[in-house]
C-alpha cells in the first residue's frame, strides 16, 4: 500500500514520465491511487474479519482511529481529484485553487499513513511477542524495528522527491494542441508543482517576450500552470 | 516540546514578526529550537531514569529507536543551523545551498516527532490500561485517542502554514543596512521560503528595473534570498 501510494506521488517526478503526455501521467497517477485505495479497503476488511474471528474489539486503538481517518480523507481526495482534475468539466480557476490543497493533502495523508503503519507495528510487536517479550529485544523485535526505521527513511525520501522544485516535470514542448483559448503558449507549459513554483528559465527571456513573461508570472502566482 | 517546536517552525509566518527585523526573527527561531532541544534532553533523561527505577529495559521499542534518531538529527540540525545561518562566517552560496535542506529536514524532523509521540501514546495506553484493558475502550482510552487525533490535526496545520508560499514573510523595506556589497537592493529582500519561491510582486516592476529584476530572479533560483 505504502509503495503504491509513493509511486503515485512521485510519478510526476520520474524522468521517464517526461517523455509521455501530461494526460497519460494523470491517468497513471489516478490509476495507482485507485489501486492503493483498493488495497486499503481489502486490508481493512481483513482486519475487521480477523478481529471478529478472534473476538477482538474493533476500532478501539489510536492506530485504528487515525488509520480510518486517513482512509476517509484519502477517499475524499480520490473522488475530488477525479472530479476536478481528471474529468474535463472543472474550470481552470477552480483547478488552480484546488491544486495546492490537493498536493498538500496528498502528502499529509501519505505521512499520516506512515505514522499509522508505525503505530500498527508497535501494537503488533507488543501483542505478538510474549515469550520472550518485546522488551527483551528478541531478534524479531530488532528486525521489525529496523523495518519501521526503513519505513521512516523511505517516507522521508518520497517527501524529499515530491517537494523539490527542480524535480518538477520540465515544460512540455508539444503543449500547443492542449492550449485553451486566450492564453499565450508560455502560459500552458504544463508543470506539476509542489507550490506556486517559479519558472526556472524566465530570466533568459528577452524584452520582446515581456508580455508573455508577465502572463506567465501571473499564472505562476495563481498556480494555474499546475492544473492544465 | 511539540508546541515549542511548532512555534519555532511558524515564527517566520506570523504577521507580528513582519514588524521585527530578520535578525531578531532568526534569534527567536534559534532560541525556541534551543528550548525545544533542552526539553527533549530533559524528557529523555526522565525516561531513562524511569526505566532504570522500574527495571524496564531501555531502547527496545520502535518508538525509542525513531525518537532517538529524531533527537540525533534534531541536534545536528541545530548545530548546523547555528553554524551556517546564525554565525556570520558562512558564505552566501553555502547558505543558499543549505537552506532548502534545512527547511526540509526541519519539517521532516517535526513530522517524525509527531509520529514518535503517537507511537509513545499507543505504547503507554497498552501498558497502563489493564483493568479495564485498552481494548475495552475505557473513557481514558477514548480521551487519549482524541488527544492523539488532535496532535495529528495540529501537526497538519503547522505543516500547512509552513508550506504556504503566500504566507512567506513580505520583503523587508529597511534591508539597506544589511545589504552585502555587489548586490542590488532588490536582491536583499529577505524572505524565508519553503522552496526556491517566486517573488510575488515581480510582475509589477517596470522595464526600468529590468536589470534588478533579472538579478532578483537569479537570486530566487539559487534560493539566496532565503539566506540573508
Amino acid at each position: 500500500l505504502v509503495s503504491v501510494l509513493s509511486s503515485a506521488i512521485i510519478v510526476y517526478r520520474l524522468p521517464w514520465t517526461w517523455k509521455c503526455s501530461k494526460l497519460l501521467m494523470k491517468f497513471i497517477h489516478a490509476g495507482l491511487n485507485t489501486i492503493a485505495m483498493i488495497l486499503a479497503i481489502v486490508s481493512m476488511v481483513a482486519v475487521f474479519d480477523f478481529h471478529n474471528a478472534r473476538n477482538i474489539p474493533n476500532m478501539y486503538s489510536l492506530h485504528s482511529w487515525i488509520g480510518l481517518a486517513a482512509v476517509i480523507f484519502y477517499s475524499l481526495q480520490l473522488v475530488l481529484g477525479f472530479a476536478v482534475f481528471l474529468l474535463p468539466f472543472a474550470p481552470v480557476p477552480l483547478r488552480a485553487a484546488l491544486m495546492p490543497i490537493h498536493v498538500y493533502s496528498g502528502l499529509t495523508i501519505f505521512a499520516t499513513v506512515i505514522a499509522t503503519a508505525l503505530m500498527g507495528i508497535t501494537e503488533k510487536l507488543i501483542f505478538s511477542l510474549q515469550n520472550p517479550a518485546y522488551s527483551a529485544s528478541p531478534p524479531e523485535a530488532t528486525f521489525v524495528n529496523c523495518l519501521g526505521l526503513l519505513l521512516v527513511i523511505f517516507g522521508a525520501l518520497v517527501l524529499w522527491m515530491a517537494s523539490r522544485p527542480h524535480w518538477k516535470r520540465p515544460p512540455e514542448v508539444n503543449a500547443e494542441a492542449l492550449r485553451p483559448l486566450g492564453e499565450t503558449p508560455e502560459g500552458t507549459e504544463a508543470e506539476s508543482t509542489m507550490t506556486d513554483g517559479s519558472n526556472t528559465d524566465k530570466s533568459h527571456l528577452g524584452i520582446s517576450t515581456e508580455a508573455a513573461r508577465k502572463q506567465n508570472l501571473k499564472l505562476d502566482e495563481a498556480g494555474q500552470r499546475s492544473t492544465m
